[in-house]
């Protein structure tokens, strides 16, 4: 899915680039004679990868930013062509922000929540007409400025500055996403119909132990049953004692 | 102007293939395991090389169709990693056309008028919610069923095929495309400028004379003078005669 | 080992497209302006990939099927330049191979039995002069109706279509073969002779007590000890009790 | 056409090194950990750029020999990755040639005969089983020990290397080669058909001219008349004469 | 020799950053997770183009200025991946100037004279210890703070801005600078020796022609003629007479 | 670091090998026509691999040894593009080293020194002139002529074979080096900081305990307290009586 959500949010900023949407009339990428497009991504796991893939490969000049000096590495072996890459520093960063065309926010938080690393400060500071495409809003968002919109109204100016902040970005292209998600569910699906049903298969493979979130008519994720003050049962305790 | 055109196009299909506009729901490009989008150009001059650049960067399987073999040799090379190309041959290039998600019209005519090489029944056998692209519709269009439209309606729907047919792509990036004119056309006035007056300009280069419409209130250009019945001088006698 | 024989794989299909041996008489690739050989690889291992890279550097269009996506995904990623990858859904599948000029069936088997997954139905509708190269025979092969051949009489035609099915393809290439496996076996041997002997090693490395099939004069390989009805002990027994 | 003779002349040169023919069981390309086999080139035009992209992209070392520093520089420029190229220094040509594993002749002459470069006594001092393959024996050979061989008897032996030496090389796939002319030779027909028949074309074209060798009955090629002796016209006078 | 000066300057630059002469302390090029180093060449010629190869490889983010869009767009074809390329406008030229780390002069003069697009006021402002390598020296120099220096002091400092204006750079390689010339001399003089003598070959060839300055006794070039007031005679009237 | 070194050993290599310092008058890489450099690379650990990466971009032809088929095939697939890799095979290895412009030792000791791979005999047989860079010097390098060399005295020649045997290459980009480290202890410093200082992480952290020398006045170092004799305790130990 995180390819899809990587390339995708190139595509869009490409539109809201354009002059369709009242934008600032530039191509993404760019041709001979005519500086190339900037773009900053925030985070470098596998949505910031695909991002700067596809920029890329339009043409545009990429400056991925990162917390961890591991996953840069990781996103520049996989990537091939030598890019700009930098651990996160303040001042670099935001240089990079107020000059760039278009910044896409794909930082993943580990423990749920994306860490806000642009300032409302900073994004004042960008460039008329550029865009912001905040993948990561679902949990919360990379920008200060960003709030949560939808496929119907996607984006909103701040400072001058285009937000596009759709959370589930991938049903943009529903039948790509379709068949991702099949071919990751279906193995599941067959070993779970060839190895004795759900019950054998919950406890045999810890893998999809951790994607349950009701069993037997017991909530079992802890998170949910927290936030939404539902009483809560383990489920290793549950399958144990139903096997 | 045709690297700008070439390159829009492709971002045109992937949002007419995206849900945003009642498309397919694909991902121009595809990702890892979901077999790739195909797309069909027609035309392998500097708009059809860089769409296809556009399209393979992007990730799509791309066909390239042209009636010259110089043509395609040209493209094959400049694009470094060989593609499928092909001379113009009917059966072919139906099954290429019936069978894509894509088909972009980018053949330029010698004399004036795009060939249509592609019939309104080979359209009416496309995949439901298939986009055409024919930027060619300036010059009549290589598929029957092209009929020019703008930016405000850019497309129609025949046979449940999307049609795009917005003669002037490049104004959806009308800053990239100024930049693009500027670096063109600066040199040129310059050089009047440097040389002392248009006169002199065109009396020294024949490259700039046959750009010449109107000089001296008289118009200069025949096919003009032929089409709107107004009488037209022949420019070359004008410069001698006023020198 | 596995990069030789995907390679070599992908040579030997060019012999049999060409003239020499009764062919289609095409070049595996493909020249500008003819559309390029198409080749089906099923298995995204190293075998699939390196007879992926091969054709794709010879110029051929290559489609990859495999019941993993996470094999596609490694593929993908060691491959570089973006591909046609798809898991092995029936339909796709079917009509990718009855279109294709060369397939490959490279898929390993995890319990030692390759799945036959191309029936004898589609075979027959391979087009005239195709070729199957089915790299997995040793293991039963992934087509209905391959059957060992040797070097001999490497091939045979069935449907009209020319299997080539030698078990051990390496041994064409039986000098790069013997420096590879020598590269494999030098680093275990100098291991043997610097660490105390065989004893001592078989029992410090798993890795090598995997490969030990007799051991003190005992069978200790429980597959072959069924296959042959031959009584077998357990390896890691027969060392302690010598120890 | 000599894009097919320079890619099939290196898939020749893979089935000649390998076992089946008792060969040196080499793999053309090589696998990582044993050194790639070396492939000499001499000629750098289309024959010899072809040839030096399939041996490249399936992993040789490639060493590309010409008289020419300027046909040297475009196939460096048309190939992307920097190989070695070399102009024709005897010292540093002899060297190459008796260590390589393969050597392609490809140079083509500009007056009907190709020069000898390598001669007998440099042949005598390679590796044996080593092979040779030369394109250009159709104008004498680049090597002094070439002899015409054809597609029964396509090898013969000498001071133990394997001499391939088939005039028309593309033969081996002739469907891909009659597609390639195809391309060629349809236009021209075409435009024999639709401007008035062949003396309008000969009239108007001297590219076509330089093609015909006997028009109204008479021969009008001067090489041909004197190789054997038959009296010969000139085709311009005679163009002129009949008009 | 334009591709040794070209590929020479950067490795000059790569010197002039480290530690070794009391640099920057920078590598040029760059890792993973630090900024790369910015080059700016102005040039788009050969030596601009094989300039800009070796900082691409080498990692460093490059920006490309010529006055012409002709000569941009050959070198963005050459290079194949996407750079930074412009036009040379003055606001978007001083910025560049200003941040980069390494800036390359490499404008050739049409006639005779490098133009000096780059004022003493913008090199003032350029970063302490950043590297000013002017090529186009032995032309008068692209920089206005530009000054003839030698290989035994080869740099100067001006606002802290080392300066490296060695007139001959490629003598710093000069083996390899030989080889070149000698693949360019060789065939001509080759030339002279089997067609009868310098005379016969000065009167078949103009680019010959070109070359010469001395002619039996007479200085034919008009440029060295005026610039030090000797009688100067025209070559073409020379060999007609002696002919 | 070790991509700092490793690329720069190549910069290092390519000042020794011009004239600058007495060398060949060589350029590393070389032009279209020149045999381009030979540079044998010692090593496939990351140090070899950017020394690779470096002298493939500028054109130079490299062979890689290594004494692990593993290391040698992930070098190989980071690359990408396919180079000469070979296992330690004595002969092999000599007629690289006496027949190459540049030998780089990069071979890192498992278990503190590095193996000598490379006999005084041999460097006695390299061409004169030819340049070592023994980056490995710190372990007691891969020459068995090497001998430790400083910033200001660099080099020494033995057999007229420029030695380079700078411990500390890296602090020839000393700022590049300074971030590079930077962005590695940052995050261990900030993880300190947040969680309750030195004394947790070194609790909670085994890779950290790995970096541990010296902990509470104590030293913790077994290899440096065999070699200097000093009382060393075990850290854990440590660690468990102070917690």
């Amino acid at each position: 899915m995180s390819e899809i959500v990587g390339a995708t949010s190139i595509l869009v900023a490409a539109e809201y680039l354009s002059n369709v949407f009242d934008g600032k009339g530039l191509m993404l990428g760019g041709i001979t004679g005519v500086p190339p497009t900037e773009i900053v991504i925030l985070g470098a796991g596998t949505v910031g990868e695909y991002a700067a893939r596809t920029a890329i490969s339009l043409g545009a000049q990429v400056k991925v930013f990162d917390p961890s000096i591991y996953k840069l590495r990781r996103l520049q072996n996989n990537i091939g062509t030598r890019i700009f890459t930098s651990v996160v520093q303040p001042i670099l960063l935001e240089k990079a922000i107020t000059t760039c065309d278009v910044a896409i926010g794909a930082i993943r938080a580990e423990d749920g929540r994306s860490p806000c690393i642009v300032s409302e400060t900073t994004v004042s500071h960008m460039k008329p007409n550029s865009v912001i495409i905040d993948v990561s809003i679902d949990q919360g968002g990379c920008f200060e400025t960003s709030q949560v919109t939808n496929h119907t109204h996607p984006v909103f100016r701040k400072y001058d500055v285009i937000h596009y902040c759709v959370p589930n970005i991938a049903s943009r292209v529903a039948r790509t996403a379709t068949y991702a998600l099949t071919n990751i569910f279906t193995p599941i699906l067959l070993d779970i119909g060839e190895n004795g049903g759900l019950k054998n298969v919950v406890w045999q493979k810890a893998g999809v132990r951790n994607a349950v979130y009701i069993y037997q008519g017991h909530l079992t994720n802890k998170h949910i049953g927290e936030r939404f003050n539902i009483p809560c049962k383990d489920l290793d305790l549950l399958i144990v004692s139903h096997h």
